[in-house]
């Protein structure tokens, strides 16, 4: 017989999911109701509300998808990519490649605008881009690249494809809630987001949203979406307008009352409040790391202050810090990926998870494991530049 | 600002999402942990095993699609459909139609064997559509069809399937836990599931399995599988055996306690026993229907213990009746659908919610509320109708 599963209290600061509030958790397990039950589609249209405001849009289409952020990635890319549709895909780390898949498989061309892993996207290489494919009909890109730490300049790259008459896809997921996210004053045409990094609630959710020339995009198209599951057509039958839903799946009702309580925690924080308190626990985070010794992978004016990528010193055996941070702290904090890894650690101070109790609790942690592997380091300092960095602010 | 939502509580006995049980719901809201963290790769094997045990198999490739029933379907058939291939689809319902819409958008040709809404899938028309097309590569059916409350012999049509050398796929999201499914003893070669039917388990997850004909199947396309989100070559990197996994998508890890939970609760009652449960409760809730003098639109032999269509008495406004049932009682039935529309109710007997106190308290509620609408019943007799065949069984 199998016994039931009783996890460990970690604190999540890697790359998501994210420390997860009580007020999220309590919301999860509330009483299950039916997906047309008429008090769960008003549950539904606070939803969507809510997700216009943490977007700032007034996208009438925008929603959850069922489905964890990769799935989300793929409703943006079946809806709106075309068999033999050019697509220019920026990639500076793990997900440009992961959209480069999502164009291939739906039959686009994606023309590859590469950028070292650690740098954000050059806008020189997507206007030299679009000079060599003047017919792109979509720019994607990612604005908060998670496998890195890096921010692109989302507002001048969807300004860049709105001049070129080409959609913008923006993949959102580490951004929304953690760092601005403006898709209507940037004009963004399509975004995908994930539930489990700045909203801090539990994985499985991503929160999408198409402008209404994107919906006239996919209202064109001549070749029905390959995914049936993530026909936005279908799909805005059931979150549509009004009380009259047609059944497309059975939405996952539970995780929707959690997605709704993260929300709500958010429209009371407010998104400035939010993106204040990220930075402010990110350069305290910094001030501790550097005060320790260590350095940062990324150039000071391009870092997300919710995902730090920090350099592994010499002769640090990485995967053993994060096993002895897991094992003697419950403390969980990434490893790097692809062209990093091996190279970075990665510190999530993501939504619930950004907080001076974490920050300090993580300085204190990796101190105490790094010494213990004798790793060539300050010590005593971090915790005094972090607490001066905190009072500063 | 928006406030948190309080669901209210209901007693769902429609088509599902069921009643589910607050062992699932305390699993719910335990702390999230990573989904890379050695603790939950210890609960995926569980899951797995678990799962091996609710679809009576020994396939390596069992495992939970992080999204609900609609997405296993799509799972199963973008893995297995190749351009060009002929799919012999079952329909007999509404779920019928969408593993069309599946085949087509895959680009394989759909070959329909159509049998009449509350009929079970006729074998003798299946061996008919096996003369005209040899060369099928797939027979695709329903196992248990949610939208009239059919069960069709899903042994048969596997037995068929496989002396044509063809695989099977089987829709057993219905069936998965209430009714007898025998995964290799049929020798079917795929099936999708849903957590929120007879498991019990809130929305959102779809267990499938693979045999390793299909798994074969998939490994030798030679077209990329059209979803990245599902292609199970990539999913089976995260799931696979052993401690190196590689990063797919980040699993719904809370959904995932739900689900483990309600597996442990199958395996303590055991499989044997909670379809003898399930089938005493819907003979005791037919009989107190038929007591009242209502009509079940499913003949006795072809009927789902779990998914009960009765037929609406004439004169009898249907979505007044379920209606007042929410409203007064706060339980949930079911409408009909499709060709069934406006003519039959649905009333799930699933899992947890498939108990001696639903089957009384939806009888007394639908009487009280058909009496109170005038229409010609017998009152008085559906109580002791249904206690008399409850103490019989």
């Amino acid at each position: 017989m199998t016994s039931s599963f009783y996890p460990p209290q970690r604190t999540l600061m890697g790359p998501g999911p994210s420390d997860v509030s009580s007020r999220v958790l309590g919301a999860l397990c509330r009483p299950t109701i039916g997906h047309l039950d008429p008090k769960f589609l008003q549950l539904m249209d606070e939803v969507k509300a809510l997700l216009q405001f943490a977007f700032q849009t007034d996208h009438a289409l925008t929603l959850p998808i069922s489905a964890p952020g990769s799935a989300g990635m793929e409703a943006c890319f079946v809806n709106l990519v075309s068999p033999g549709d050019t697509v220019i895909v920026c990639q500076n780390g793990v997900f440009g490649g992961r959209m480069k898949e999502n164009v291939e498989r739906c039959g686009g061309i994606a023309v590859m605008v590469e950028d070292t892993w650690g740098e954000p996207v050059s806008l020189d290489k997507v206007e030299a881009a679009f000079s060599e494919h003047p017919k792109a009909a979509i720019v994607a890109f990612v604005h908060a690249e998670t496998s890195t730490g890096v921010r692109s300049d989302a507002a001048a790259i969807c300004a860049l494809a709105a001049r070129h008459n080409a959609l913008s896809i923006v993949d959102a997921v580490t951004s929304l809630g953690g760092i601005e996210l403006s898709i209507d004053k940037w004009g963004a045409d399509a975004a995908y987001s994930g539930t489990q990094k700045c909203l801090s609630c539990v994985p499985g959710i991503s929160p999408v949203t198409f402008s209404d020339r994107a919906v006239e995009r996919i209202k064109a198209r001549t070749h029905k979406v390959q995914s049936w599951f993530l026909d936005m057509q279908l799909v805005m039958g059931y979150w549509g307008e009004g009380s009259k839903r047609a059944y497309h799946h059975t939405a996952p009702v539970n995780a929707l009352y959690g997605l709704h309580e993260a929300l709500v925690m958010l429209e009371e924080e407010g998104l400035n409040a939010s993106h204040a308190r990220h930075l402010r626990n990110h350069r305290a985070l910094v001030a501790g790391l550097e005060a320790m010794g260590l350095g940062m992978a990324v150039a000071p004016q391009d870092r997300l202050p919710q995902l730090n990528s920090v350099l592994v010193p010499e002769g640090v055996d990485e995967a053993a810090v994060r096993s002895a941070l897991l094992e003697q702290f419950d403390l969980e904090i990434g490893a790097g990926l692809g062209a990093l890894a091996g190279k970075t650690w990665r510190i999530g101070l993501m939504g619930f998870a950004s907080n001076e109790r974490n920050v300090l609790f993580c300085l204190n942690s990796l101190e105490s494991v790094l010494k213990a592997q004798s790793a060539n380091i300050t010590s005593g300092a971090a915790l005094s530049a972090a607490q001066a960095s905190l009072s500063a602010a």
